[in-house]
């Protein structure tokens, strides 16, 4: 993949998380700069854990700029058309998805890089797309979602093992990020088109 | 500004915080130790963050042991003198306000001089003075006050940017802290005075 | 202490920690993918807070995969044998209870090896035992059980005080871990025999 690509598309999912946290605090008792905080907090929370297990510095959105204005991007659309970002449910819907099975292999192939054993590497993949949400609705304290959706999480890891063992078959890495992601985008809205949850323990 | 006058107003302001952060559970289901460990969660929990967010060791109360006599200290006001504490609620709000002006001018500074670039050294200010907060609101189960407050966080940004604004035209440094300090301050007294906060999301 | 029998006692703390964790959740609204990743969490938050704060990398758990290995067996025990593992309550007591004695004071020799001063350290062998759990209480929404239940969190900062006392006085390190390790226990154990705890502030 075109590293230029690559680099667009993680900002463009930087970007759809701050909307989506930004739009998550609406019926909470949040002024705007709250919403703003929230917004930032589950658009960097996710790669700053991994990377604070890791002991990876700098963080990336230390380091880079442009992620900090992906997300003041993302906050100020959440401002200025709520509506019409609420309206787009679906299309942020796709969006979200995309960032998150993006998210969970660049977040795989980092960890890898960094020298740790696979099943580490998956467990940060899947940190992650998931754990800036997970950050973010313990703030506001609920339930996070992790622990309330249908699959979610799990099809992160899910994705996170196949990238695992496709790179441990040699296939090239290009094709194993589209593999691979694929397959945490399918399982995704699949489980939202038909409801599919895991089994609860009883 | 002397080194040991700003030395021994991060003492004070860390003290302060770790009264607040021990009176804040009265009203909840917590034992001296719950008060005393929430007291000291607050006082170290935003320069915490900060350092472990730049990945600057040793963390400061790791490093200097004062700090923690500091919280002690604190906490024990809290404990042998609650109600005195509770009638200084003004008194205390005055420090506790001059606290999160200082710890945010000063978080900036320490992060611009981790080399960061000023965009990042403002969060970074503005976490350090209020992240201790919100971790303690988060662990008591509340929302955090910092989404409910009449301007707050809001404030500290505001006086990281002034900071920045006039390091970025050479202003000297102690006059800087005191400008930036001293507008934090003021907004944060104005604010809570006139009730004044910022709009919501509708 | 033979290495490999401390080892031992380490991955079974860690093994008991995640099937607590994992059937902290059964009453909510978890599936078994948010029962598993709570499990993993109680097991490697403390240790994993206390190596954070100490700036001190790979974390345990990254760096030694048998520890995952525990906890999915830990797991994987709560799925299978749930109602086993609840009438086998009491049990899962005492083991929880070695696990804190012993991740104390584990911890706190760790943090000195580190260099920090014995108040820095008692701290953080109170911390690898706790905030696990403290973590995890926070994420499903309840206040801490460490503000809740009875002498807990300062029964383990009593015997990581012992254990650096009694270092001080030269005390061989086997016989400390075990004495101070002892005391933990035996004050848990006393606690919740006879429900005792500290005084709240009023």
């Amino acid at each position: 993949m075109d590293f230029n690509l690559q680099y667009a598309f993680e900002l463009l999912g930087t970007y759809v998380f701050a909307i989506s946290g930004a739009l998550a605090v609406r019926d909470k008792e949040h002024d705007v700069f709250g919403a703003g905080f929230t917004g930032f907090i589950t658009a960097i929370g996710g790669g700053s854990l991994r990377d604070i297990l890791l002991g990876s510095y700098p963080l990336v959105w230390v380091g880079d700029i442009w992620v900090l204005y992906a997300i003041l991007a993302g906050v100020l659309t959440a401002f200025v058309f709520p509506s019409i970002m609420l309206k787009l449910r679906k299309t942020m819907f796709l969006f979200d998805t995309l960032g998150i099975a993006l998210f969970t292999v660049l977040g795989v192939e980092k960890a890898l890089s960094l020298g740790v054993r696979p099943e580490i590497a998956a467990i940060m993949g899947m940190f992650s797309a998931v754990m800036g949400g997970v950050i973010r609705d313990t703030l506001v304290n609920e339930i996070p979602i992790l622990f309330r959706k249908e699959v979610y999480a799990s099809a992160c890891l899910a994705g996170a093992i196949l990238y695992l063992v496709l790179n441990y078959f040699g296939i090239e890495r290009d094709w194993n990020l589209i593999i691979s992601g694929s397959l945490i985008f399918t399982i995704r809205i699949l489980a939202v088109k038909y409801k599919l949850s895991l089994p609860r323990l009883d």
